[in-house]
């Protein structure tokens, strides 16, 4: 199959490299501008009018002019396969839809953990049981934070620094430590496994930028362990919950052996039970291994990720509760019936919560930022 | 697609109650002495003979009759989907050929990892990557029985009789507990990743049965946990090594984090680098929806899951070495060249070796039955 690429940044490189070896995968053309070669062009008119391409992968991130480029590649009756979650997340919904009409593919392994197969599996597992719940540790940087702080007992800012300085952090690490990109990519995984659509702005989202070491401490002498969990579940009236947050897993939960930049993705289905997967959750060649997959899963006759029901829809926390640690400012107002007294007090007050409702502990924690949260799951 | 299902057992009811669930699979025919029904017909030929039957799923376990009726079923340009590691791992070359050679599907992927893809999620990596090493927690019965000596002090026969009692473990469990069942599975996932038919008479390959408290005592004391490991890897210049054994892992490393009867399987690629799998390695519903899984991917085109260059081969362990934990009767003549002194010693004499080459361990400690060793894996 001949293919075009969007993008000749890290991943981009990978798949180029990678498509090399593969004796049915040929990269003809490359949209790029910082380089000249015969195969690299800066106009994609001059791959959307090459009859022989039959697919284009994006990998140029960001939504424009990906999410134009992608429009235009659908439209041309061209496969799509991209590894953008940012662009997924927002069109996928529309995306989908010219893919349909068109009778090509759209599919985007790579967006939702990166080097891991997991929406590919979701997919398959999708087709055969109910997925009940799915979720994971969806984001490499969070987690190399999270486990230095753990392993070594140091402070967030040296950490995160030192993730910059190994280039596992992005200079402006906001959309890792706050919890976005794991939110795109629970936005991607319950479209295929509870065909819903959700939107950015209605999952509940806390990162991690307010953790201090002084709750790493906490964490370790109950016997848990700090992780930035995605989650969404399906509830038997059809309901999907999602948020996501830190959380406190069990220090024999395999969460908590999930070290570094190691992703975990997991789902749950009524036939298949618990089934997870650990691997790369980023990074050059896995990730560009994984987008290879997409392309030769197009040419074995997959087309889509999403069931033709999948709609736009929003999460349902309404009955979503979790014990929760809470760490904030000494003084700050709690509803009682969330708990009676702080279990330390100080600078901080620090609690441990009855069942609080998801949504409600979110949004009363969304102004103060210094504030630290995460559910408790005792195993 | 039109089906014929070999066998109502466990496996083949959950096949059954599945299928009944999709849209594209009719169970037109179930092979099968015990019951009676429309769709049941005690007599292979009635299959055959029908040709609206594309495709025999076998669950009937055992190497006869389920090898004559695979060959038939074969012959006669049928697809062939089995969950039995006995039948692939015994006659996979010359059912692969017959296959090929009729251009017809023959997919196992239930033989290996249970509900787990394992071996679907392998025959595409190895597609796109160079997988270098392979291996896991192959077998529920052992895991659950070195879990409860770990977690719960147990003695090895109160935990069997357990097993035994909730049927996790056979009333003969020899097959589990000598590591036969790790083995079939690890010469099937070889045989995917490597491009190697082993025999399992070639695989070094120790069990359980021996193990003792003390051993569990002595791991826990050393921050170490007891997992029963199937491993396989291929060095540079291509020689693929392969072992069944006891296996001291760090707690902190994920095989610790694999409690009960749940499996972890996990292969490593040059480009992907560690993918890991953890799930229900057994039982009728993850079992049978991956038996599904097979069946769908052969309606998408899928057919063989090793690839034309798969031969038989023998395994080199001619430079695997490894560090063992080592508990031999008092008295036991050791090389001196393996240690020098027994870090324990009374009823048994207790040593932690230096590296010494795997299949020299296996051999001698073939005849030593009450001998309990585990090659020592630290992070």
């Amino acid at each position: 199959m001949k293919i075009a690429l969007l993008g000749m940044g890290t991943i981009g490189t990978g798949v180029y490299e990678i498509a090399q070896s593969l004796p049915d995968v040929e990269v003809k053309w490359v949209l790029e501008k910082r380089f000249q070669a015969e195969y690299i062009t800066d106009d994609m008119n001059v791959i959307l009018s090459d009859p022989e391409i039959e697919l284009v992968v994006e990998t140029m991130g960001g939504l424009h002019p990906a999410y134009e480029f992608a429009s235009q590649a659908l439209a041309s009756g061209r496969h799509f396969v991209t590894a953008n979650k940012l662009l997924v997340s927002a069109y996928g919904v529309e995306l989908t839809k010219l893919a349909r009409e068109k009778g090509v593919a759209f599919l985007y392994g790579a967006a939702c953990g990166g080097g891991i197969a997991y929406l590919a599996n979701l997919t398959i597992a999708r087709g055969i049981d109910r997925i009940t719940a799915l979720g994971g540790i969806l984001n490499g940087t969070t987690n190399y934070i999270l486990d230095a702080m753990q392993t070594k007992g140091s402070d967030y800012a040296a950490v995160l620094a030192e993730a910059q300085s190994l280039g596992y952090a992005e200079r402006d690490p906001s959309s890792d430590v706050d919890g976005l990109d794991t939110q795109r990519k629970l936005i991607l995984a319950s479209a295929v496994g509870f065909d819903r659509w959700f939107k950015p702005e209605d999952i509940p989202t806390r990162g991690i930028a307010s953790v201090l070491p002084l709750d790493v401490t906490w964490a370790k002498t109950h016997g848990l362990v700090i992780r930035l969990c995605a989650r969404a579940e399906r509830s038997a009236d059809g309901k999907v919950s999602a948020c996501v947050e830190p959380t406190l897993v069990d220090r024999h939960a395999p969460e908590a052996a999930i070290l570094s930049n190691v992703n975990y993705a997991w789902y749950e289905g009524e036939k298949y039970g618990l089934m997870s997967y650990i691997g790369q959750g980023a990074g050059k060649d896995p990730t560009a291994a994984n987008v290879l997959r997409d392309v030769r899963s197009v040419s074995a006759g997959h087309r889509y990720m999403t069931s033709e029901t999948c709609v736009p829809g929003v999460p349902d926390n309404a009955s979503a509760v979790e014990r929760y640690y809470l760490r904030v400012p000494a003084g700050t107002a709690i509803p009682e019936d969330w708990v009676q007294l702080p279990i330390h007090s100080g600078e901080w007050d620090v609690y441990e919560t009855n069942p609080v409702p998801v949504a409600e502990m979110h949004a009363r924690m969304a102004e103060i930022k210094s504030a630290f949260f995460a559910g408790i799951r005792r195993a």
